[in-house]
């Protein structure tokens, strides 16, 4: 990927000169972001709001496989992915702080390979860049990432809060960027066995970006305040469907009902799944990494989001001794249990 | 470390179990934090002052070797590393987030220790764990440590803010870490050589935990406080009192003069940098790790500090054209480079 003309050794550049380097074209554009890169730490002004933190951690191995990940999509949804967080508390992400650690041998290029794809996130979500720390590591890649953003306490969507009776939301649609890592590892063995066969990715390229460039649902957030329209609970769908709503309704006290034939589904989604002789509806339920918002809202909202294409209404909120169900398109009830992806198996 | 029968195989626990797990005894203390872990992003309040956030990476075989780290020291030093840099800002750290990878070999007896020396760390210091992430790592263990904080606007004590005729101060004693960091490294050869031989440490307690068990100064910001004193600049002094120094200068657009017979030595420090034949003034120069505040003040508050042995005055500041020099003990005038570690190297 990085021929030897096109290295530049980190050795020489070192760990401050690194962080000048990259950080040398930061702009800081929220008012909130006092003060940036450059001091013990930031300074950010959230006054008359409630200060939102997240964070996640991506490791080469485990998250991510350098094999078919350009590092320029790698750092675009790792933003995104931390993004998605703040969005989920119906609030707007306002800073984040990046932690890259990377092997010495890693050229610089690979580095501002990374580094730009997130600047690009940052920049297309109003997000400050404003702090950060840099090591060589001896593991592989390894990203952490904290996003900061912020909300009016009136305006912030817990989890713990849907209520019986509420119906139960999720933007876009779900399986998506399942069904294309389903793609990704398979040409990645093709190519593994020869590497003289181009990857066959054609036609596509829908659930591939949903894999590789997911976005956070900053949109959602804002067309809700648009249509005056509170959450009464949020969560957004990186584990799977399944494992969200048990997130939501074990917080809540509640239990749910959802409809199998309205879960969204793109058809690209729906075909490829079949090829692979999956159950589409199981790679919405337990795949993750959709990025999409699943929320509750009182049934008097209805109106407002009904004839929304960008968000389907998939059940209602039961009280907690029904149970987490899913009735299935021949009318068979199943159990929803949580089969979100745990990183130690 | 951890015996077959003592072993809790993390498969089985999973993430979310995981997560449970470590954070069942968390209790939120500071009114600030509004909703700790178990939601999309964490909620703080820090109506009327400013929020502070920092962030630091620590990785296996770079930052820290569990040859001779204790994971329950471990654990208590990566918080305070953390902590040091909100209280550089003259603030009060409030919150933390704590994201970890490790093998899916590492027993969860071991995570247990290592979070335990959070948890001891963050109650001393009065600051709540309030999210983070865990993974499993195929890379050794990944600390990621976001610590958050506040100031009011007029308290917050930047880098880039010393004035010429400035005193320079520093808090505690310097190089120790560094000089206890060498007495472990030799001992791991002496146990790698013939493990039957005992780590001779004895007598060496302070600069032993100076390096595995550094503490924060936040009794500094109180002090400072206290006294009715507002630094003009501050800074933690992590890579050496010469990188920081350049740090501080270069960004205040000033010089500096310090002296060496000055720059606070614990005498087991001196006597033990002298056994490995280090001259005892560059490992306080360029060490790092010592945790302490370097900071400089208006040359009219230097009464209220003169009698207090935790501070001493090293120096004062220049304009930028004199260069950043120290002046021997012999009345020598030797430039400071910064020598500050580069984990690239």
């Amino acid at each position: 990927m990085f021929e030897n003309k096109d290295r530049t050794d980190l050795k020489n550049l070192g760990e401050f000169g690194l962080i000048d380097h990259l950080t040398s074209r930061i702009e800081l554009k929220n008012e909130s972001s006092n003060k940036g890169i450059g001091d013990d730490a930031a300074v950010m002004d959230f006054s008359g709001m409630k200060t939102l933190v997240s964070t996640d951690l991506l490791l080469e191995g485990i998250h991510f496989d350098l094999a078919y990940v350009p590092l320029k999509h790698l750092g675009y949804k790792a933003i995104q992915v931390n993004l998605s967080d703040i969005y989920a508390m119906n609030g707007m992400a306002s800073q984040v702080t990046v932690s890259l650690g990377f092997s010495s041998k890693f050229p610089l290029e690979a580095v501002e390979e990374l580094y730009e794809g997130m600047m690009i996130a940052c920049q297309k979500f109003g997000v400050d860049i404003i702090g950060g720390d840099t090591s060589a590591s001896k593991q592989g890649l390894v990203i952490s990432i904290t996003s900061i953003g912020y909300a009016k306490e009136e305006d912030i969507a817990y989890r713990n809060t849907a209520k019986e009776g509420n119906l139960i939301c999720v933007s876009g649609d779900l399986g998506g960027a399942y069904v294309g890592l389903q793609l990704l590892e398979r040409e990645k063995l093709v190519y593994l066995e020869n590497p003289n066969v181009q990857p066959d990715l054609e036609g596509k390229d829908y659930i591939v970006e949903r894999q590789l460039k997911p976005e956070a649902r900053k949109d959602i957030v804002l067309l809700l305040k648009d249509l005056g329209l509170k959450p009464t609970a949020m969560i957004d769908v990186s584990d799977g469907l399944s494992s969200e709503l048990n997130h939501l309704c074990r917080q809540s006290g509640t239990g749910c009902s959802i409809y199998e034939e309205k879960i969204p589904l793109d058809p690209m989604t729906y075909d490829t799944a079949r090829e692979f002789n999956l159950d589409p509806t199981v790679c919405a339920l337990s795949g993750g990494e959709d990025y999409e918002l699943l929320f509750t809202i009182e049934q008097s909202d209805y109106e407002k989001i009904k004839n929304n294409p960008d968000i389907s209404v998939i059940g209602h909120i039961t009280e907690a001794s029904a149970g987490l169900n899913m009735i299935s398109r021949s009318g068979v009830v199943h159990e929803l249990k949580a089969q979100g992806w745990n990183s130690f198996k």
